[in-house]
């Protein structure tokens, strides 16, 4: 666009390997010229000495001001709250949508050539409800909700999304022959949607099945929408089938056109702050930041930099087999822009 | 053993392609001298004409005397009852524990070598309860139920499992950094009797990082036990990596030694009754039966003539891009006892 002043966007560096994938982002964005200032805020599982808070509500209003941010790792240890940090997020922006992009690194060799999947994971209800008890001594139990606002809202989505990008086929999955009320209304919703958009194809896919045929051959799917635990999975396998959650990025759409991007691989504390971590699916994710921005020519410009970077093979990281530091991948990406 | 009295088992060939796979079983067994007396009933989608019902009283009745019994698939027409026959099967048995071997086929090439895993999954409760309801219009729940009894006698069996099959450790596979009170209490279950087995050595992983590490690298694990829905999602994932549901035995296990193995695949009434079905799945699942029997001898010879004919190659199915009828594979099985 012509216009020049700076977007302002929200930066969750995170803990572990974070900060220093974010300081990998903020180079190659720096070195692609991309005009946007940073807002960055502490949100992570250590208490921030300045801010005595995990997460400060500035951290929030910060992103539904921007509109748009990326979020780094934060920690699971257990009972510290990571829980809390990741789903509040979810929660307090509204992220509704969390949607993988899940495609073959051409030079990086995985047991499968060619996959070119997008999940689209409901990402507020379903299991994720928190609601739980125990009904007497030893028996407990979870409940799952399913709504129709919350499913309309995400298979909406996912067509918009398939049309947008000129994808040819939407598949819903589900568990509706064991759980015909929740996953059955989730079904009913994508059907609805899926009348507006003749154009696109449409199906349901039963869960256990659609894992084995994703295991068996990935070319079968397109763009996959699903209630928020099958998405947990689902997303997972498909990030393996191309080599990890290394690899995969990520983008958390919320009301009112919020993006948080995100890498969703652990914080690796075993080798933060040293200058090991790949900060490719925090890179990725900021491409598909910018692509919400509609900075399509930046987006472009990034992505094909990181690709050939890792085609090449040069210049990889421990995790992708290779001995290169951060800051080494990170030049040699900026030297493809 | 020195007893040579035909030992009784219940055969339910099931719906579609049941009955010619059924069939396979009876001839290979005849053929390897198996000295088991079949009491067949008719279970499945139809409504039996000799008895008016698709599940007579007789035929559970049948299955609780005998101990032992081999299903059939039964086939799933939406509304038509299929969930209930399962589940009802599962229910009226009280078939606790759900055991998938699997196993890569020598000869039969995927995109994965040596897998040997064996999934065993709780089959009573969880995600499965039926417990469903609309609670206002629009938002509708489901109960998932874990109790401590179903979490560890099905741990219990694992445990056993990995012993007596000189297995080395067994994982936990959950969600319970989510669902911390249901999950959190199948976990519960498994350490205590873990703790019993200190020989075998033992993990818990998430289900979403499980998925990715099975498509990776499926060598990092051994015997998985877990609650039922991600039993059922992972048992077929697991199967694709080897090249799906007509391969994959399947057993599962009920209160007071009751062994009902079954082909889990579906029951293609597109091939029914053509001479086209494959019947490994059937016959390996058989094998797993004459292992619970503790016919040993039977039980290597037949997987042995199984094995060997789909590694020369000569004699396939369609479904493994082979032209052989059922009878022709049947025939080079019987041919390499
Ligand atoms: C860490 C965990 C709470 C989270 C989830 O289950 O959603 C993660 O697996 C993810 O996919 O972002
Ligand atoms: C058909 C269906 C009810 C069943 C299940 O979900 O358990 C099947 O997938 C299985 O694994 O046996």
């Amino acid at each position: 666009s012509a216009d020049t002043s700076p977007i302002r966007a929200t930066l969750f560096p995170g803990d572990g390997i974070g900060p220093e994938i974010a300081e990998s982002v903020k180079q190659v964005f720096k070195t692609a010229d991309v005009q946007i200032e940073w807002e960055e805020h502490y949100v992570g599982t250590e208490i921030d000495p300045r801010t005595q808070s995990f997460l400060t509500w500035e951290s929030l209003e910060s992103v539904r001001r921007n509109r748009v941010g990326l979020k780094g790792p934060m920690a699971t240890p257990i009972g510290k709250g990571h829980r809390s940090l990741n789903l509040t997020l979810r929660k307090e922006l509204n992220l509704y949508a969390n949607v993988r992009p899940c495609y073959s690194l051409p030079g990086y060799k995985t047991r499968y050539d060619n996959v070119n999947l997008i999940t689209i994971r409901e990402n507020t209800e379903g299991e994720y409800s928190g609601l739980e008890h125990q009904v007497v001594r030893g028996v407990v139990e979870s409940l799952k909700i399913i709504t129709r606002q919350a499913s309309l809202r995400v298979a909406e989505y996912a067509f918009h999304y398939a049309k947008a990008h000129g994808r040819e086929r939407v598949s819903a999955i589900h568990k509706a022959n064991i759980m015909q009320k929740t996953d059955g209304l989730f079904l009913k919703c994508c059907r609805e949607v899926a009348e507006k958009y003749p154009e696109i194809k449409y199906e349901e896919v039963v869960i256990d099945n659609c894992c084995m045929m994703l295991v068996k051959n990935p070319a079968l799917f397109d763009v996959l929408v699903m209630p928020n635990l099958y998405g947990d999975i689902i997303s997972d396998l498909c990030a393996g089938l191309i080599g990890g959650l290394g690899l995969t990025p990520s983008c958390n759409i919320g009301e009112g056109g919020i993006a948080l991007a995100e890498a969703v691989h652990g914080s690796a504390p075993d080798i933060a702050g040293k200058n090991l971590a790949n900060p490719t699916a925090l890179l990725l994710s900021s491409v598909t930041m910018l692509r919400h921005l509609e900075l399509h020519d930046k987006a472009d410009r990034i992505q094909d930099a990181i690709l050939k970077t890792i085609a090449e093979g040069k210049y990889r990281t421990a995790d992708l087999g290779g001995s290169s530091s951060t800051t080494d991948f990170t030049k040699a990406i900026c030297d493809h822009l």
